[in-house]
């Protein structure tokens, strides 16, 4: 266990770098913070981080990905890596990811102010692009060395603005970004703060969540296809009733789940489009979203299979036919167990209410495990809310976390461990 | 039966009719027509229809409601009136409405060109406003005393803009509306040709339609409030998806019209709206239309508060609040089953096939039950298609119904009968 008393977070300095970051993208009619990616906005919170590390005498560096690191520590040695994305949604909150940098700092500036030089040097991160502007978890990705050329010549945002422009704008050369790649074993560790985003720690009355897997998730776009007639000419029995088919297939979610998923299933139907979307009409066509997610892969193919059936069944008794396209598939992560392990012990040594549990969302701790060992530390998200301005966890749950972090930092960034 | 060598539909003149009629509105990129009422195309329509009527002898008369009628026989009798409405929607078909005028004035036409003098008088009717841009079945409405000056004085158009004011701006005063109401006897039955808008006949092969009885409906606005969350970190358990909760309670619609409903049963959710519509967020709010529709009066009442208590059930699933409005409740109509009886014996004297049938949609013939006895002919359409420029109805069958109108109001229109 380690001894507490050798570096304390200081609560003040905490919510001053918090503070720091988030004077930058922020809206003052909503309350809500806008950073996307490269914007400038993003930049300047980066540039006051950079400015900031600095000036407290850490080593600071930008990589190609627009990924920007202070480093505590002997330069000749691999290092324990902190921190998380620093980039926000449109109009998000001020924790999301943010958090996750600001803890990282205090916790380096703790270390530094107690005297406890680490064996291994310990390197705090702000990751780029982790929201998704132009896919999500570019930073992390590219240290992982998950960034084609191809991939990077043709990505863009929702308004067609390319990645490569946007990064020239900015003064960053985008086709260094492969440059960016760490080596295998040039970081013993990844550890990532960040708020839960979710009810589970709040409902439970917990006040750590430690995150040992990261779901999977699969992107569907789906289409039903029948026929628009009138609602009170056409008997039900010569309909080809495109929401009626949605309606049968998406009422039989609950049951696929309690057959074949596990607590970590979740099957999202969040955008519906009827044509002509009119209420005398029948509709004549449903388009509609389906993002299925589980912890386990085996789990996740099965329930894609079921979910198909089902909607193949409902188009058989509805008259329809149907279209299905998968967007996007990512396989669930397991994140380092030694690592959760050791967060455990640290929790409970410091009196911590904790729970081993998965990650619904993706973050870029699960990116980095495919580097080195790594860990994610939740903190409890009033309500469940996130990406929006009332995102907010309380002071002393922020505390209790940032402590939880300094303690593994100081483990891991002993030479003996 | 009515000897039908006294007089003949002419094929060619009612094809002239209908073209006649249709050459305002028209659109020639789409080939829809858009006549709504009291729009400048519907009046041109109808001053055409008294310009014509008048060459023809037949005596021309307009109300204040904007009906345009055209008489023929005796001045001092009671009157069988024909016809149907001359508004269409908006890029609507060539027959829906237009066809039942254009039948008709032919059959009047026929009659005095085989010299078949009626004991009493025929009147033509075209109909203002059937079709809903103020609501629908205006003409009707007014010529059975249902328009009140408290209605007349608010009514308006999905634009906001004002009955009252688009008629004055057509030379009609709607103050006089009130005085367009026939009085009780003044007319001893009223008959109307309209095409089925549906797939019933089509499919079953058969080439008329006797309307026995016309379906109430009611059009409900529900909305099922939850809560937005993330799609992965808000564990199902935890959710209050309102897509869930709507389509729990569509999904049980085919259930409750077996267990409570008819033959004559529609339950159709036409429209649907989720907030905010994104794939990755449960729905935090669902709002749908629902139009209920059936013959019978109670079984309607049964279905209501059936599936009432289905959205009750799925919201305490779901962990939803809901208000469910009812925007309007029209009861169903049984027309007079003495002219349904006639019609009957017509078809089977001219050797048509023939079947009883109840309307799904609403018609004028329904209003005109409160004062008259009424009788409603379905003749078949294509693909049960309407309301669209693809409307279509063969010309065989369009004769075979005008036909069996020319023979009804033979023997309707002699004092014998």
């Amino acid at each position: 266990m380690t001894d507490t008393s050798a570096a304390k977070i200081d609560a003040a300095r905490l919510s001053s770098l918090l503070d720091g970051l988030n004077q930058f993208g922020r809206n003052p009619d909503s309350g809500g913070f806008n950073r996307p990616g490269f914007s400038d906005a993003d930049l300047a919170a980066r540039r006051w981080l950079s400015a900031r590390m600095e000036s407290e005498g850490l080593s600071v560096q930008w990589d190609a990905a627009g990924n920007v690191f202070g480093r505590l520590g002997p330069e000749d040695r691999p290092s324990i890596m902190v921190g998380s994305h620093a980039d926000t949604v449109p109009e998000g909150g001020a924790f999301d990811g943010t958090l996750g940098v600001a803890v990282a700092l205090e916790c380096v500036l703790a270390l530094r102010d107690a005297g406890t030089l680490p064996d291994y040097p310990i390197e705090v991160v702000a990751t780029s692009e982790e929201e998704g502007r132009f896919g999500g978890m570019l930073g992390s990705q590219a240290m992982v060395g998950a960034i084609t050329p191809e991939w990077l010549e043709q990505a863009a945002d929702a308004n067609d603005v390319r990645l490569w422009d946007v990064m020239l704008a900015q003064g960053l050369d985008p086709s260094l970004i492969p440059g960016a790649r760490r080596e295998p074993g040039s970081v013993r560790a990844f550890l990532e703060l960040h708020i839960e985003q979710g009810p589970v720690l709040e409902r439970r009355g917990t006040s750590i969540g430690i995150v040992d897997s990261v779901s999977g998730v699969t992107n569907w776009s789906v289409s039903l296809f029948g026929e628009a007639n009138h609602s009170g000419t056409t008997p039900m029995s010569m309909r080809a009733d495109a929401f009626a088919g949605l309606a049968e297939a998406a009422g039989r979610i609950p049951d696929i789940i309690v057959k074949l998923g596990s607590e970590q299933s979740r099957i999202t139907i969040g955008k519906v489009d009827l044509q002509p979307n009119f209420p005398h009409t029948v509709p004549g066509q449903a388009d509609f979203s389906v993002v299925l997610r589980d912890t386990d892969e085996s789990i996740m193919r099965a329930l894609c299979a079921a979910f198909r059936e089902t909607v193949e069944q409902a188009c058989r008794n509805h008259n329809l036919t149907h279209e299905i396209i998968e967007r996007s598939w990512l396989e669930p992560v397991r994140l380092d167990q030694g690592i959760a392990r050791l967060l455990t012990e640290e929790a409970a040594a410091l009196g911590l209410s904790h729970m081993i549990m998965p990650s619904g969302a993706g973050h870029d701790a699960q990116t980095m495990q495919a580097l080195c060992p790594s860990g994610l530390i939740f903190v409890p998200s009033r309500g469940g809310v996130s990406h929006a301005p009332e995102e907010w966890t309380d002071w002393p749950a922020i505390l209790d976390g940032a402590q939880l972090m300094l303690n593994a930092l100081l483990r891991l960034s002993r030479a003996e461990t």
